[in-house]
């Protein structure tokens, strides 16, 4: 809880050592691509090798073995049976898989929200373009009063014309926890299907996918999860599982997710195999140790932040929506310093060595921090120095 | 020539060192996964660890310029410009995203050749499925006797309705080079679209994409090319490319092949870095000796094949259709002693260390052989004489 925590939490021990970001940088945007630790990357190499050293024995016949600890190290994370989970590349193409298997109608309408991944906003453009489906942006005003004034703006938005709602589980330039559980239920007694767009949720927030119940839940393994680029889910519900498909359509068309997705081509599946050992690293700390540090270090680290009169909140202060990463709004003063939320984070970064991602959304120009294993308050503190500095000098 | 080559080609000096693979087995299907050059495997490595030093500023923003050396390396190779060379993660994402971008109408149709790879058949069923597309598979029937009758039949099966024409360059359980030019030729005079699956070609046969002219070409790099797996490729012809998206829709849609292709979510762009290191591997050999190297391996331990009496051949006699794989049919006697061709492949690998892929197609029994750089004479005499004893001894 923001205003009840001044104090940050205890690093775990060792945690800042044995990555493979350059120290310096202060890298406060995590979330965007994550950052890996040195075990995972040696991991995946070893796994690479591993199977080059024998192609057709241990892709071309042995790949299910090969990903039966993955997906099942991973179902545990994700609270859902592995025969349902769908490995992907990434949350982007989760979401391209389930637009895909949509048969869409001219007018069908898709209900999001104005803090959409602005990605994802481009993949329903297509949609549109494709086959004339409306796309319904919610308008969720700055701040955000609660989730429940979110659930209540989108289930207004729901009509009889709506096909599918798609909602971030964690907004990207907001940093929201969306209470997910509501808007599925909502959607769900008007007979209304639901993707929820988990890019930035696991190992941020727990998990428990089929009691959540959305149709499709797609999520991103590189940032919270601690595994390399190139590994993500795609999750469907009992009753959709048959009809999700990947895009890439390969030999086990129709033989249901596990074989589908387990096969979309020949690919890195080096990669895969490491997510056993991104989640081992993670748990090695004990029991959503590192989920729990992260929420209360972001929760710390953005109370330094709005007490530095930078920064506004948007989130409600009671922290019921914040994990990870706290996001806040920039004061009007910053806008007549700079000519753009570019030129800002280049100005941090160049005064400050500090990577942190300013962002604009609707007019609005946010920062977000996240706050992962390797963060120390320090940094944090660096940003508001740096922000006092440029204060001073503009 | 096949029947004018008695005598292999000579080793490429070193070729043999520094690969993956595990030497105790002697693996005679590059084609399938490709095998890995050590220097090309570290090359990535330092390339992922680069990005992940300062994934912001290296991944984030500078993105296009970690790009550029790859595809215009990859440009070179293909003949045509890196602004319509969309990098993917496979062959199969290829055919997804050329699939995807065609408005079908009911009725419309594919023709493709009954040589077609599998995954690419399950990817039109699955149009079939969405959207009532309806596949024409040519029959092929084997032995092929020529190119210009390959051409012949394709043509003749063109029809007003017919949408698209799908064929692969050189087909993988056949293993023939076909003549596509002839075949874009003959389709485009109709003014239908062609696709080429060119999955094995890149590193396999020359390449000049622009002047092949077809509409749309995608191929693997980590085949002939001896990139890390997942690196591939999707052309499109000048007047395809601003309507050629990929399956996964990101934030660049609509605003060229170069930008979109290069941005399909968050992935391990190192690999793709690679292809760099990969084609500089295989340049290092001369230009376009690895390439003739394979080739003249491939036709002489095709003679040796066909001599051992134990295969018929399935292409023409004079070599025109064989590039670095040779594909053969195998005689009726296999079909008494082996339940199944995985049964046959299975015996061929316990009894000789050889792995060697064994198909069947429309009821022939094919066994397929890879000639890459680290492939030796005696290496195919071993497959010949372990067929010989498994004969003696069934």
């Amino acid at each position: 809880m923001g205003h009840t925590t001044p104090v940050p939490p205890t690093p775990l021990p060792g945690s800042d050592r044995g990555w493979l970001w350059d120290p310096s940088v202060v890298l406060l945007n995590h979330g965007s691509f994550g950052s890996l630790p040195l075990a995972v990357a040696e991991a995946a190499e070893r796994h690479r090798r591993y199977i080059e050293a024998q192609p057709i024995a241990r892709l071309g016949r042995g790949v299910a073995d090969l990903l039966r600890a993955p997906k099942e190290a991973l179902a545990r994370l994700l609270g859902a049976p592995p025969d349902r989970i769908g490995l992907m590349e990434n949350a982007t193409a989760g979401i391209a898989a389930v637009l895909r298997n949509i048969a869409w109608q001219p007018g069908d309408e898709v209900v999001t929200t104005s803090h959409v991944y602005g990605a994802v906003r481009q993949a329903l453009l297509r949609e549109r373009d494709l086959h004339g489906v409306v796309i319904h942006e919610v308008p969720l005003p700055l701040p955000v009063p609660s989730g429940a004034d979110l659930v209540e703006r989108v289930t207004t938005a729901l009509s009889t014309r709506t096909r599918l709602v798609l909602v971030d589980h964690v907004t990207s330039p907001t940093a929201l926890v969306v209470p997910v559980k509501a808007i599925v239920k909502a959607c769900h007694a008007r007979g209304i299907a639901v993707m929820i767009d988990g890019a930035h949720a696991p190992g941020m927030v727990p998990l428990e996918l089929d009691a959540l119940g959305a149709d499709w839940y797609t999520g991103n393994l590189h940032k919270w999860a601690y595994a390399p680029k190139g590994c993500a889910f795609l999750h469907a519900s009992a009753e959709r599982a048959s009809q999700t498909h990947p895009a890439s359509i390969s030999h086990h068309y129709g033989a249901g997710m596990d074989l589908e997705f387990g096969w979309q081509g020949t690919r890195d599946v080096g990669a895969w195999m490491a997510i056993t050992d991104a989640i081992a690293w993670m748990d090695a700390f004990g029991d959503g140790v590192v989920m729990d540090h992260n929420r209360r270090l972001a929760a710390w680290a953005h109370q330094l932040m709005v007490d530095s009169g930078f920064f506004e909140p948007i989130s409600p202060a009671d922290g019921s929506m914040r994990g990870s990463m706290a996001s806040c709004r920039l004061g009007a003063r910053w806008r007549t310093r700079f000519d753009s939320v570019d030129a800002l984070q280049a100005a941090i970064l160049s005064s400050g060595s500090v990577e942190v991602p300013c962002m604009e959304l609707h007019g609005d120009w946010l920062l977000r921090v996240s706050a992962a294993p390797h963060n120390r308050p320090w940094q944090y503190e660096r940003l508001v120095d740096t922000m006092r500095a440029l204060d001073r000098a503009s």
